[in-house]
């Protein structure tokens, strides 16, 4: 039916962008029933893991054993980092994962901080897989950081983030999510990133990629939203930030993003009583810790005082 | 100088709105300093405690003497909540304030729950509250609050919260506060009750006074700005929300309401290191737990790590 799917898609990076930052492993059996609880929620893209070597994120060292045994739904698409040849080799032999994602940054030093070297050397290694998964019949997904603002540089100029896009779409990536990865983004300079943006190629196939540093990922989810773009991803309870660190910096949780969109009026295709018992199971039975998700955690609230015969103020 | 002011104006709540809410009482002197940190902050517009009866809000019964000990700065002029006429006389009787806020819902068995009343009634009260306040030249600011959604009724009309804005505007009060209590709103509802409320006097007299229950506050903050609305409740770093109750619904935090204005190029007035530093003193050395405001844990992480020689990521 032409018309009654969801009108925005909310891409769940979860499993790789918040687990890799939590400090405890988690077992390979609880990613599973995380990804889980995410599929049959309703979310239909799940970034689960990460081929990165496990001396540099020893909470995805199960990377390959995860991607070999997750579960198969229908309509499901799964993405896994993919951070060069030697990692899209172990995603390849794994099975289980469609989508293999890359990444650069749109600032010069924060590339070289994270990746040991510039954006012009990462762009040769990123064509080298592009091309094999191109050869394999496997989209890959770009995600460019940094793209509001660089914790070394300070500004990154929109000039500099639409000719990078520019140079993704033409190494042949099918999408391309940008990342305002320090949460300095304002709505104005979405709008403004977006429009730019927009002139490289179609925005079907920009995703944004929100952190929630300052508060203000969901107003520049609805900035982005009202400037065309309709991926948005997130992580359930905002898994990947912890509250309580100074200068924390999380993603925007996913229950937040659809919870703004369903009360716009735009279909996410997400069940919001699910998500809330999935990020309850997460936060009480896995991680032991309040998460940084808002929704979550006032649905719970209201949810508990109706079963107490409240009505709640 | 024309033009070289702030373009938006940050009403300060926390002393009044935010401390009514603690579990734990504030001396006096606390309170004293909590107020001279926002006010050498830059905040011109402080709402600084409730003439309530201590039976309520045991947490603001000194009202009377700190109304009386406040400190006087050029320019910054303070409010509290006067619920009556008997509340109206302490006001008058401890000098010190100069506005008087009152408060109606706009959902009928919110203003019953709340102040054991209908909405008629109480606008009975507020009429002669009103009425006394402009004999002796004292403005009022009234808080008209569930205008987003009610916790017992669910929906609360467009047109029945203009209608009250009509009404209050005819008893003759200065400002009007819409409160979004519960944190329900989402951005084009706001958009569609600042045009609704546009009609019945001018944007000049409205405030938005916005919860962040849903993560949605700085999004309706945005959105009501550019529906015209130029005057916005926070308190400093959320206080009077906690994080840890389930269902947790606080006030938007100052610092957060003030970095997402500077960002845009709008210019607030307050000096958000200065801010930082209150929201600091406030979580460290007042209430011993970190507050909900995003932006000045994030300010102070980073500011931390230039100290300590890193550049941040």
């Amino acid at each position: 039916m032409p018309g009654s799917g969801p009108a925005v898609l909310v891409y769940e990076v979860g499993p790789r962008d918040g687990l890799q930052n939590e400090p405890d492993h988690v077992p390979t059996a609880g990613k599973r029933e995380l990804v889980t609880r995410l599929a049959l929620a309703g979310l239909r893209r799940i970034e689960v893991t990460s081929f990165v070597s496990p001396k540099w994120i020893p909470q995805l060292a199960d990377a390959d054993e995860l991607a070999a045994t997750l579960p198969v739904f229908p309509g499901v698409v799964y993405s896994a980092l993919v951070p060069n040849e030697r990692g899209y080799e172990r995603f390849l032999a794994s099975g289980g994962v469609q989508v293999a994602a890359t990444f650069l940054s749109a600032s010069e030093t924060h590339n070289r901080k994270n990746l040991n070297c510039g954006i012009d050397e990462q762009l040769g290694h990123l064509q080298r897989v592009v091309e094999r998964a191109s050869a394999d019949g496997v989209p890959v997904r770009a995600y460019l950081s940094t793209v509001c603002g660089c914790p070394y540089e300070g500004e990154v100029g929109i000039a500099a983030v639409a000719k990078l896009v520019r140079r993704l779409f033409e190494l042949g990536v099918a999408e391309i999510s940008l990342g305002d990865t320090i949460g300095v983004g304002h709505p104005r300079q979405v709008r403004e990133l977006v429009a730019a943006v927009a002139g490289e190629g179609p925005l079907a196939r920009i995703a944004l990629h929100l952190h929630d540093t300052y508060g203000r990922a969901l107003a520049n989810v609805q900035a982005g939203y009202e400037a065309g773009v309709r991926t948005f991803d997130a992580s359930l309870a905002g898994l990947g930030g912890c509250p309580y660190a100074p200068g924390a910096s999380g993603n925007v949780a996913t229950e937040d993003v659809c919870d703004l969109f369903e009360r716009e009026g735009i279909a996410t295709g997400v069940d919001l009583d699910r998500l809330v018992d999935a990020s309850t199971w997460l936060e009480r039975e896995v991680l032991g810790r309040p998460l940084p998700g808002r929704v979550y955690r006032a649905r719970r609230g209201a949810r508990e005082r109706a079963q107490a015969g409240e009505a709640g103020a």
